[in-house]
Parts: C-alpha cells; sequence; structure tokens
C-alpha cells in the first residue's frame, strides 16, 4: 500500500505548532491528483486572517481551497472522486465552530463518519490535541476539549492511518492494512 | 505473559477525553477475575456527579466501586487478591484531593508505591498529563502540575507496562518481561 | 554508534515535569567528557531561583554551569570541544526569554541552529511541549507558544536524535544513524 493509495484516510494530531499541517501538506501534494483544501477556519480577527493568509500562500498553485466551517461532510462529499485529495485543516476550529454556532455535534460528527467511510478519494485531516494541560477553569472550554477530544477519538477510530506529530517529528501510532 | 497476568500493573496515560478510561477498562474486563473500581472522583458539583453517574453507566455489572478519594493505598490493599483485577481511577484527582486537602503527598504516594510492590492482583491505573501546556498563572496550578507529574513517574517507573493514549489510539511506551 | 558519540545532538522533548531534564543529565554523564551545564533560566522570582537550587543541587560535582538566557549560540561554541558535553535546560525558557526581551527570534534560532551545526562536542538540549493545552486567552502566550513550537521545530530537524518523554518514560521519536 503506497502513500498515494485511493480511500486511504490519514488522521495527523499534535498539539499547536507541531508541524501538523505541513506534514499532511506533503503526504497530500505526494498524492497529487485533483487536489481540495477544506478549510474549516473562519476568520473572525485580524489574526486568524493573517494565520489563515499565511497558510494559503504556503500552499502552491494545484490547490483549491473550500471553506467549510460548519458543514464538513457535506463539502467532503462535494470534493470527493476517485481522483481527488482532500487535506482538512482542521477537525479543533470544526469542532470549535460547532460548539459556538450551538449546532448538533453528534450529528454532524456521524455524518462526517459516513461520508470518511464511503470516501473514495485520498482524505488527509488534522486535529490538535487540546486536553493535555491543567482542566480550564470555564465551563466552555471545558465542553470544548471534550467535544474536541471526542471527535478527534472518532475519527482515528475510522482512520487507516493516525500520526502524532511532536516537535515537527512524524510518529505513525496507528496503521491498518489495506485491500 | 498474557494480558490477565496476575500481579501486573498497567499505568494508561494521556490528555483529557483521550479514551484512557474506557481503554484501562476494556483490558480489565479482559482479565476478568474479581473486578473492583476505585474512585478517586469526588462529587463536589453538578458537573462532577453527571460525569460520575455517566462513567459508572457504562461499566457493566460485573464491577464493584470503592471511593477512596485520598486512602488510595488503602483501597488497593483491601482490594487485593491473587483474583482481583483492580482499576483506579484516576491518579491525577486523586493528586487534587491531596493538594487540595493539604495531605502529605510525599507519604501517601510512597505507601502507593509500596502496596503496588506487593499486590497479587491485576491492577490497571489512570491517569492524566497534564502538563503540556503554557505555565499556569497561579502557584496552585503550578504545584499541582507538579505534583501531578512526580505521582505519573513513581508509577510509571513501577509499572510493568505504560501505555500512551491519543485520540483513542494505545501505544504501549513502557513493557517489562515478567516471570 | 555509542551514546557518547561526539557531534552527536539530541533533543529531549516532554511536558512539565515528564522527567525530561533528569534524563538528558543521565545521557549526559553517561556520556562524560568536559561538562558544560548552559543554564537558560533567569531567577526573577523565588519559586524560580528555588527551581534552580535544587536542579543545581541533583547535579554532580563533575557539571561547570553557565547561565546563558538569551546568547544561546555564543555559549555553545564557547563550551564547544571534541570532548565537550553540553547540556542546555531549557529552549522553553530561552524562548521566552527571546519574546519576553523582545530580542531577534529567527535571528537568534538562525544562530543556535548553525552553531549545532558545528558542534564537534555531545549536545543534549530540553524543551518543553507548551501547545497541548487550550489557545490560551492572552496574545502574548499565543505567541509563547507559536516560537516555543518554532523553536522545537527547527531543532528537533537537526537533531540527530529526539526522545519523547512522557512520565518518565523515554521514547525515542527521531533517529539517525552517522558515520
Amino acid at each position: 500500500m503506497t502513500d498515494t493509495g485511493r480511500g486511504r484516510k490519514t488522521l495527523v494530531v499534535g498539539g499547536a505548532r507541531s508541524g501538523k499541517s505541513r506534514h499532511a501538506q506533503s503526504l497530500a501534494e505526494r498524492a497529487g491528483g485533483d487536489m481540495v483544501f477544506i478549510a474549516t477556519a473562519q476568520a473572525f480577527d485580524g489574526e486568524m486572517r493573517d494565520r489563515i493568509a499565511r497558510h494559503r500562500a504556503d500552499r502552491d498553485q494545484r490547490w483549491r481551497t473550500v471553506e467549510a466551517p460548519v458543514d464538513l461532510a457535506r463539502a467532503i462529499a462535494a470534493a470527493d472522486a476517485p481522483d481527488a485529495t482532500i487535506f482538512v485543516d482542521c477537525l479543533t476550529l470544526w469542532a470549535s465552530n460547532l460548539l459556538l454556532g450551538e449546532h448538533d455535534v453528534d450529528r454532524h460528527l456521524r455524518e462526517v463518519e459516513q461520508t470518511l467511510a464511503g470516501a473514495r478519494g485520498r482524505v488527509l485531516l488534522v486535529t490538535n490535541e487540546v486536553g493535555w494541560g491543567i482542566v480550564p477553569d470555564n465551563a466552555l472550554a471545558r465542553r470544548f476539549r471534550d467535544i474536541a477530544g471526542r471527535i478527534n477519538q472518532a475519527i482515528a477510530a475510522r482512520a487507516d492511518e493516525v500520526i502524532l506529530m511532536v516537535a515537527g517529528i512524524a510518529t505513525t501510532i496507528k496503521e491498518s492494512a489495506r485491500d
């Protein structure tokens, strides 16, 4: 099974500034094909706008960018094709958008799981670990940790491959053989 | 050496919502025997009460539950038997109880270490990593990180097996052969 | 390739109280030679002074200690020799000193990278993972996470060996063969 395997799902997980997006992007660009970048980020403020613009400048011109702050399942389904390479960045911002927009997390997560199960393209998803600090003071932050952790577990369970990033170093922590 | 090995001590470590308790519980239920769940949680508020009740509902009826917010060594010793499977959830709440109750952490930790060294049953312990965020503003939180980290290191050093959980994926980071 | 290999660079990374410094120190003491401890800590307050004094008491008398809160490249270069064992503790405090002192992070980082590339001695560097919690409220803490993460990635990329510490357990996540 090569890295470019169609239908293969890879989750890249790690802390902030651990090199997650860069690693997932390099795997995606190696896979090639019809490359779709699905951004879950919303540009609420200048800091986030700068970050989005910087990330966009980092990607090469082969990428088509789609914004999907909430309807991630629909965006993945729309981009999916046997020749597609889909790069979702990132599940943690999606979790945050679901929480702050008071969307039904269970339903949205279930739809993404189903879409991934049926996807024919190569899919790479990036997510943050956010639960390794002390318990946050405020209840909203605790709910966010719960939701983000739940999403990470669900997607990791369905991924063929899970890669942990620490200081830019990739370690494969799950690897499923596929036919 | 099988998973059901008597006298074997396993520490399962990870961030919040990383699937630690679920994984330790599934290892414990596979081991079988006389199953004792030692809960260190204290139901201070509604949020914690809900979490405790939810976790209790997740466990099957074979489990006997013992509460040990502070005297963990005594609870383990009381539950221990060649046929026992003891599941301690979790060391981080225990650390918090020791700190907030102004108990002697060193003495309590030493007692738990000695009890584990002599335990004849299968013991599984769950703990949180809490030191991977930025340094907390308040001194109490910093003391808590220090104590929780010290406990984790001490128990990991004495465990036969240490398992790191990330997004529900288990990675064995320590594995000792046993006679 | 043995642990004592001259010119070899090892980065030890982990959360607070994960046993990073102790592990790096034990690797360094095994390497022996002319042992130089480069401390980036600054004793701003009593808590930090206590921590520095405690760490110093932990090291054996063979160590010579040099303080380098900002000019880390220069301190490494000055200590470097074919027989030197250099232990830098830690990059995260250095990142904090660069940020708070409004120094040019890129320039300082580049100088350290160049110094490491040419170093003839055995070099061990310790650093904290700080980006595994929820996004900090204040902008300065977010900038700190960015800088600390960037430094970790840059040094890890140039290290021959990267070791992840969790609960005192060392896991090698990068290992380069060297001539």
